[in-house]
């Protein structure tokens, strides 16, 4: 074997613990019966470890190092690349710690989605702390310039540090402050009461499965399930999954259908032949998240998407029928501060995130306490958001993240919003008249042209040359400015 | 760490690797979008390899030498055992060859899938060769003494010989031609054309969840899937599935899910303290199969089963609501020659193991071709059961078990079927009226004597040594031949 394929061949064995690690853990989410926790907890402590070591092992620096000096193509390039950084990374987190955390974030997993069905934040608090405190071992371990975040930060989205955050958020601090003050005052509020009702919850799962492939995602390479917390995942770009839920609000199950879908196409769009291999996938987490909230946001919220979809969710859901399609397009885009990051609008999203960035902040240079948690989290929605949780279930329990370790995730979902409207500024400049074929219900050439300058491209590049390439510029506020300022300027009636 | 606690450690370490492979394989069978399946062909075979190579690594060598040289508890003695024999059957393979037997069989199943589905024996032909083709090779590497079949039957049932086989089938196959033949010239055939009908998926599921619920499958660390075909797998005793199938005939899923609830129940029963070592779970194929015939055949097809069970059944299938229970007791329990093994009744399914059994001696030792297969197969069924396949899809592909490589593995059901009614005769003996327990619905007596003399042995004793020890004699024909003579001759009205 030469170079080139002996850093393959390890990189694929390293792929398979990857993989199993990833069936592992969706089926936790998605499938296992309550009993099998500890043991899965125990599996996946154990198969990460390996993870870590088969990565980190002097076989795989030497395959690497060997590769590293042959290397011409940019797919070899870019597959050193990707491999160098995690490598580097993992080189710095002793085995014990990364078994540790596999360990721990399963078992509290499931200890997050009792304590959330119950209420009980108490219950939840042990696994939390020792979750920061991992966290922060972490960090030490990666080592950091200006703050701890930066460490955590960039695990996520490659060479971001905190005050990349503070930058974004920012930029965006005040204007939606303000638009979400006239949004309030505005005497023009839409109704979406008639959003909740008791949906029967095949009719979701069989129009969300239509939504989700219609605009593209692939059943033959993919599936949808329940979890309580939608996500996407995969080990194969012929094997992306996602999941969604069925609540009483509507909007649940069909944006949160989209949302994953969004991440899912991204994840199948990679070419087949980097299957398998560290260049197949998303690039980062701020773009992925481009993704789902494009086709979320500005393709499913939109009103020609709903121009050409409402008739036939209008003939699932009866109930429907009495309402004409502004009036629900016009619903679905209520904006009002609320409780659940997931189902908050395009308004008011950021300012979940903002409250989560700066908790995560707090608690990792111990301003405050795990056991403050409840309270610094209700006065940081009454703050940002003028609401208070009615409960730690809607409140500081309500995401999945921190159960599974993942601290220093919450900005890239701010990121992808911003990305999405300046993706779509430009595939809008190239495609033309994108709401009539979103009328048409023509969804191909958007994904076509996504896939092309985005999805096919993998880790090629870095997040931020590929926004570059992609876009003419680096990720700013402008275009998700203008985009949100002109939608809910115009629901509204506002000037 | 000590001896004992370095060997478990290890050993824990290649069950994660393995408890992979077998969600993976779950996965595959029961959920895996179609186009994954070149993917996990790939991660099946390099998981499987890595499995081998980290079983017959020094590492584990020196860790079971130190054990052995320390076991005094039965408990570390047979973790010993198990693993040793393991050991060194695998020390005989190469790891290449570990890898191409999982990465075929992964890509064998989906080509049976298919060209079953088709009716295309020759697209399945070259994976079938191939399969037999490792099949050999295992053989040579394991060496035998008398015959071929030797090496691969003792695979699957320790210490089983080809010699084995055939003394068991001449011990009944006369027996069992001669009641087929009085079956078959009785006058007073039953009428089970009513089984057939279009029953709604949605309901054969609830019911048979609640049947094997009833008689102690723990949901809360199992749950039903569907597959294609009916099997039961697991990871950890606390989490051990089954699957079933939905079909027109009505029995499918009713004495699928009794069928693969018993293998199920016999790996929950399992001491929690072995979870995640070798000594947790079935001892060998022969025992296993003879607790999913037990709860399949001996219990779920007797008159007090449905005395308790037919109410209900009738209420979710208001169709029966005509037939009379013993009309539906003799309907599931008719005897007759036919093409399918896994519907086959109590009487003629060991004709079916008989075509397999000689159809692989001939294979191995290559008296035929796969290329002849097709028609060996159907000859046999002419000689044995008096029937002809309409097709390959309900002849010689009709079975799972050679696409996955399991050869060698048939006659462990005819061992089934022996043993459950030998352990049936002493677990009746013991618990006294135990058809009026069924009648009562009161399954947990039946069960707790199975856990308590079989299943929380998990391999602790050799399968030889737990026959003999719970019912006092060696695996022998007579109890089977009694049971089956005096249940027939009593249905048919023979003397």
């Amino acid at each position: 074997m030469n170079e080139i394929d002996s850093l393959k061949s390890r990189l694929y064995d390293i792929n398979a613990i990857g993989s199993a690690l990833g069936i592992m853990s969706w089926d936790q989410q998605c499938l296992m019966p309550p009993g099998a926790a500890e043991a899965r907890a125990a599996h996946l402590g154990i198969l990460a470890r390996m993870h870590h070591e088969m990565l980190v092992a002097d076989e795989t620096q030497r395959a690497l190092e060997a590769a590293e000096a042959v290397a011409e193509s940019a797919e070899v390039k870019a597959i050193c690349r990707v491999t160098r950084r995690q490598l580097d990374q993992e080189t710095k987190f002793p085995s014990e710690l990364v078994e540790k955390l596999a360990r721990l974030g399963a078992e509290a997993h499931e200890k997050w989605v009792e304590a959330r069905a119950n209420n009980d934040f108490k219950s939840f608090a042990p696994y939390l702390e020792q979750m920061f405190d991992i966290a922060k071992e972490q960090a030490e371990c990666l080592g950091y310039k200006d703050h701890i975040y930066d460490a955590l930060f960039d695990m996520y989205e490659e060479g971001a540090v905190k005050a990349d955050a503070d930058t974004m958020f920012n930029g965006i601090r005040e204007p939606l402050t303000n638009l979400i003050k006239d949004i309030q005052e505005s005497g023009n509020q839409p109704d979406d009461s008639f959003l909740t009702s008791d949906w029967p919850e095949a009719d979701q799962s069989a129009f969300t499965e239509k939504l989700v492939r219609a605009i593209g995602y692939d059943f033959n390479r993919g599936r949808q399930d329940t979890a309580p917390h939608p996500f996407c995942t995969g080990w194969s770009v012929n094997d992306i999954r996602i999941t969604t839920r069925f609540q009483s609000l509507l909007n649940s199950a069909v944006f949160g259908s989209l949302h994953e879908a969004g991440h899912g196409m991204y994840e199948q769009g990679s070419p087949n032949e980097w299957d398998r291999l560290p260049i197949a996938g998303g690039v980062s987490l701020g773009v992925h998240e481009s993704q789902s909230r494009l086709w979320e946001n500005i393709v499913g919220r939109s009103r020609p998407f709903w121009e050409h979809f409402y008739p036939s969710l209008q003939q699932t859901f009866p109930e429907l029928q009495s309402r004409p399609l502004d009036e629900f397009h016009r619903a679905v885009n209520k904006a009002k501060p609320s409780l659940i990051r997931v189902e908050a609008d395009e308004v008011t999203y950021n300012m979940h995130i903002m409250v989560r960035f700066e908790l995560e902040c707090a608690l990792l240079s111990d301003e405050i306490q795990v056991k403050d948690l409840p309270d610094a989290w209700n006065a940081m929605y009454v703050l940002y958001l003028g609401v208070t949780p009615e409960s730690d279930a809607n409140g500081c329990m309500q995401d999945v993240h921190w159960s599974g370790g993942m601290i220093g995730y919450f900005p890239t979902y701010s990121m992808g919003n911003l990305l999405s409207a300046q993706i779509w500024k430009v595939l809008v400049a190239d495609l033309g008249d994108v709401d009539e074929m979103m009328r048409e219900g023509n969804f191909a050439p958007i994904l076509d042209w996504l896939t092309e300058k985005i999805y096919s491209k993998g880790s090629i590049m870095t997040p931020k040359e590929l926004i570059t390439q992609v876009t003419g510029k680096p990720m700013g506020p402008e275009d998700y400015l203008v985009h949100i300022e002109a939608k809910y300027r115009g629901l509204y009636g506002l000037n």
